[in-house]
């Protein structure tokens, strides 16, 4: 075996063009072997097998330095600088991340994980090499879908003006995670029937020089094509009509199952672990908004190429029409759009993972908040159990949405809050709202929920108790459930319970009230403390005699964590709460 | 005069041509009026007023729908829609907000202020305008320099999808506040070369159809250019080629001094109150750079279209030469670039505006801070004491961006602290580093400053009292100082006071150490209260018996507000703190 051998990049430049198909084939093969039992994205990695072979075939890397956007597609290029066998034997599966990651290796330059950003973080490699006089090939990997992000645009923008050396890869397998959406990619697709020549041309108009690869699986192709482009003077985009899956069946055949996928049975495809089909927010989510749209043409659900986190796959998509507004890659843009429909009489419901809403803190505080349109965000995996990639983290929404005037940030508890919350949101006309979906399985209410969140701000009171009151936010309140039952037990002394349901203001009048006869307040939030929740809550009692204990979690990037690791670690568990308190 | 007596876009349907004409001049007199007395945007006003005239001469506006992208080009919108009264006569200046307000006219769509956001939003409309089965026109008008903004970028990708009416004007004076950078700007040069034919057309590219006007000055091209896209069933950019200052020889002539300008003599031009020549933050960033530059050629500064904010006119610009890096309105780009410059041994140093920097916050998180990259952000009127527009406040940088792991912010209080900071984060090597631009003028150190600001989070006792401590952080520390000062007054007793520097941490040992010989720690910061600086250190005596009293502003949007009015209304004179502290 081949791959097995390969030390580094220097090793494969001696490969006759034979072995390099023998390597893509050995490549693919440890991909089928670590994506069957480990799960992970399949199809972009598939798909770019070859060229990555003949990347590091004609370039020299580290010194030329390779820069993967989102890096979802960087498991060769971890094969081929040293890490094989994290993908070939499964006790080193855990050695590496999903993406690039400069703790592993030399040849990464960057942690990535969201789209768009490779061609600036790329440039200013270039930059700084030029400062220093130094010679290297720069060379960015952008995917088509990763194409219409802003900062994808921007920076393809500024690249077009420089003067030296840098290399644009444009990864083109014809699908984001979903289909594409965007004017550009009729350009792309003029481009791909035209084989390149095609006289309105996306990366000329942005001033670069362009050359096309017709198969972009082809390793001489390929080489060809990065042999040319070599140490040019210039920027230049070098397209790839690339086959996303290429080489695994099940995954050419069905592209969006396959971007990413679990576990699976190599010879069929067959899943390994088939969910039990229980309840999800997605699925209810999308069961309410499929029903609502029915009921009114003006209601619509919005997504940047993460459809499936509303539960929007292909029929709920062709069966939702016109009011489906897949934007692409562009949060920006969604959350502008959304405004400006709210504004003209739409309804619209724009969903994404807290992750992914970091791109739009300007377009909610700007173009919702200032003009304060009445439309709804819904956020997703806002929690440490949502994904727990370093650059996935969904700890930040609260400190960076919840101190933006005019917003209203609901935390529901349990799936009828969630349901009313978005009922209410869609049908008022007076604020923006945004909705923080609930990431620690499904609750159900006990009693009635209210249909009518107009009264801003008003906490409620779940367990009326003494000394000791715990305010738990959203998917943290089972949690202050059980911290409650803990303390009781413990001290005789039954706590009181609080559901503040509002992330966005305090309930002053009761945080006043619970001055009488309780001398502690908890506050639990699934998220960072600092900027958060509670410390409102800390800053409030700031004069008074109330001792206040704010819990969430550390700030900090962490990554590949075991969730239940980090809340003992963050005293957050709820017999460490219960400790903590009579402690005090 | 035609002027006063137009009560509505409708009267000037019934113009002749020649009185469109004298309606332009009467406008472009009454601008000249205003500007003159009242300062303002000269330039894309002076050279929008025939466009505009057109606009609502062929369009039905509300009806038909404009919005303009910032805003800062809609006076003669406003005067031709009710409001000219603002521009005319003295004592009704102040009825008029810089940009579109629909609080003023039905015929404001949005609170518009940053850039490249006008397609996107009118792209909102339109969906629900689509939605509701309605037929009006919708026009977004877009200016060049804010073309290559991400979000412009991500909104002409979707529209160029979209398979109904949408009439995207190019308002192309080939400036932003300085001259454009991007690759773009050479299609748009090779279009207005080419009256408009030039094959490669980056508008094709994204998918929409096109027009060019080659005078947007004329009225007749204008009117007969919008008359062929009304009621057109498609998206269309209709390109026109303006004259930036047009009808003002010296905004012609200079079009970045005249962009904004203060109020002037309207025969010559000549500034009416002209600086004394003080001491400013912009110079003094931009001597220190400058110098930096000249030793070390890794060191950069970058700008994202607001050059000015670090004192890089054109001299200074042609002086840094390739050091100096204005990448257009890109500030999600800038702050990657700055992250790639960094990891690659540059030495980038990005300013801007607090309420610009918005823009970054994910650029901020992921490709600066998950990668420790130690790029340097310089963050200006970032302040009460800055722009008092409601799109541009500078209140809300320090919960956005201090809740960020890995990030070190900084509050320097006077320019030594200041300079010191800059010097210490361009030669470091371990961080990320932001430094807020003190906005109260120009006060200098009593004493030596240090050097080093590795040993993170370190507060300085700048004086050391008793019961009370005052931690008054960045530009607001003169005030805790005189309320220091006051206290003592009062009470006899004096307390301490401390400038804490560091807004990303606090110095535990200190606060700590605090609870010996104090019972009330009061702070202060330049900027909302939520979220904030002062919100951690009430969390972290949340459990013990100090009392803490956080000052800061209401999470609110304010518009053209008085700074000292808005001190007094959130407790923050230093007399108000002395009272409220002693009351305790």
């Amino acid at each position: 075996m081949l791959l097995e051998k390969i030390t580094g990049p220097a090793d494969i430049k001696k490969f006759s063009m034979d072995e390099l198909k023998t390597l893509a084939a050995e490549c693919r093969s440890a991909l089928i072997h670590y994506l069957s039992k480990h799960g992970g994205h399949c199809g972009p990695n598939f798909g770019f097998v070859e060229a990555t072979i003949a990347l590091h075939y004609v370039f020299d890397s580290p010194k030329d330095k390779f820069v993967y956007d989102v890096a979802h597609q960087s498991y060769t290029h971890k094969m081929l600088t040293g890490r094989q066998k994290a993908y070939l034997c499964e006790e080193n599966f855990g050695e590496v991340s999903g993406f690039t990651n400069p703790e592993e290796s030399e040849h990464d330059f960057f942690n990535i994980g969201h789209t768009s950003t490779a061609v600036s973080l790329a440039s200013g490699l270039a930059k700084a090499r030029d400062f220093k006089g130094e010679k290297d090939n720069i060379v960015a990997i952008l995917g088509d879908g990763s194409l219409s992000g802003g900062e994808a645009m921007e920076a393809i923008d500024w690249i077009g003006e420089q003067t030296t050396n840098f290399i644009l890869v444009l990864n083109d397998n014809q699908m984001s995670i979903e289909e594409n959406h965007g004017g550009v990619y009729k350009n792309l697709a003029a481009l791909r029937e035209s084989n390149g020549t095609c006289q309105n041309n996306f990366f000329k108009a942005m001033g670069l020089d362009y050359i096309y690869v017709a198969d972009g699986n082809d390793l001489e192709q390929l080489v060809a094509a990065f042999k040319k482009v070599k140490d040019i003077d210039h920027p230049i985009c070098v397209h790839l009509n690339t086959l996303k899956g290429k080489g695994f069946k099940p995954a050419e055949e069905n592209k969006e199952a396959w971007h990413w996928h679990s576990p699976f049975d190599p010879a069929t495809g067959e899943l390994l672990y088939k969910g039990n089909g229980t309840e999800n927010y997605g699925t209810i989510t999308n069961q309410y908004l499929m029903k609502k749209m029915k009921e009114d043409p003006k209601v619509c659900a919005i997504t940047a190429a993460v459809a499936a986190n509303m539960g929007f796959f292909k029929p709920q998509r062709d069966e939702a029409g016109e009011q489906f507004l897949d934007v692409g890659i562009a949060e920006e843009h969604a959350v502008a759009l959304a405004s400006g429909l709210a504004k003209n009489g739409g309804k619209p419901v724009f969903s994404t993972h807290s992750s992914f809403i970091q791109r739009t803190y300007d377009q909610i505080s700007q173009d919702l908040c200032i003009n304060k349109n009445p439309a709804t965000i819904m956020i997703t995996t806002a929690s440490i159990f949502g994904m727990n990639d370093i650059t996935h983290l969904g700890l930040f929404d609260i400190p960076m949405m919840s101190n933006i005037p005019n917003l209203v940030y609901l935390a529901p508890t349990n799936v009828e809050e969630y349901l009313s919350m978005m009922e209410w949101s869609i049908e008022q006309n007076e604020y923006p709202v945004a909705i923080r979906q609930p990431c620690n399985g499904v609750h159900h209410a006990q009693g009635q929920v209210q249909t009518d969140w107009s009264d801003l701000n008003k906490f409620e009171i779940v367990q009326k108790g003494s000394k000791i009151a715990i305010v738990a936010l959203g998917d943290f309140f089972q949690n202050g459930e059980l911290a409650a039952r803990l303390i009781e037990e413990k001290t005789g002394v039954k706590p009181t319970l609080i559901n503040p349901r509002y992330i966005t203001g305090l309930d002053t009048e009761l945080l006043e009230a619970l001055k009488m006869n309780h001398n502690l307040v908890i506050t639990m939030e699934d998220g960072v403390a600092e900027g958060g929740f509670g410390q409102k809550i800390a800053a409030f009692y700031g004069t008074s005699d109330m001792k206040v204990m704010v819990r969430g979690f550390k700030k900090e990037f962490i990554d590949r964590y075991d969730a239940k690791e980090m809340l003992k670690e963050n005293h957050l568990l709820p017999e460490q709460i219960a400790e903590d308190a009579t402690a005090l």
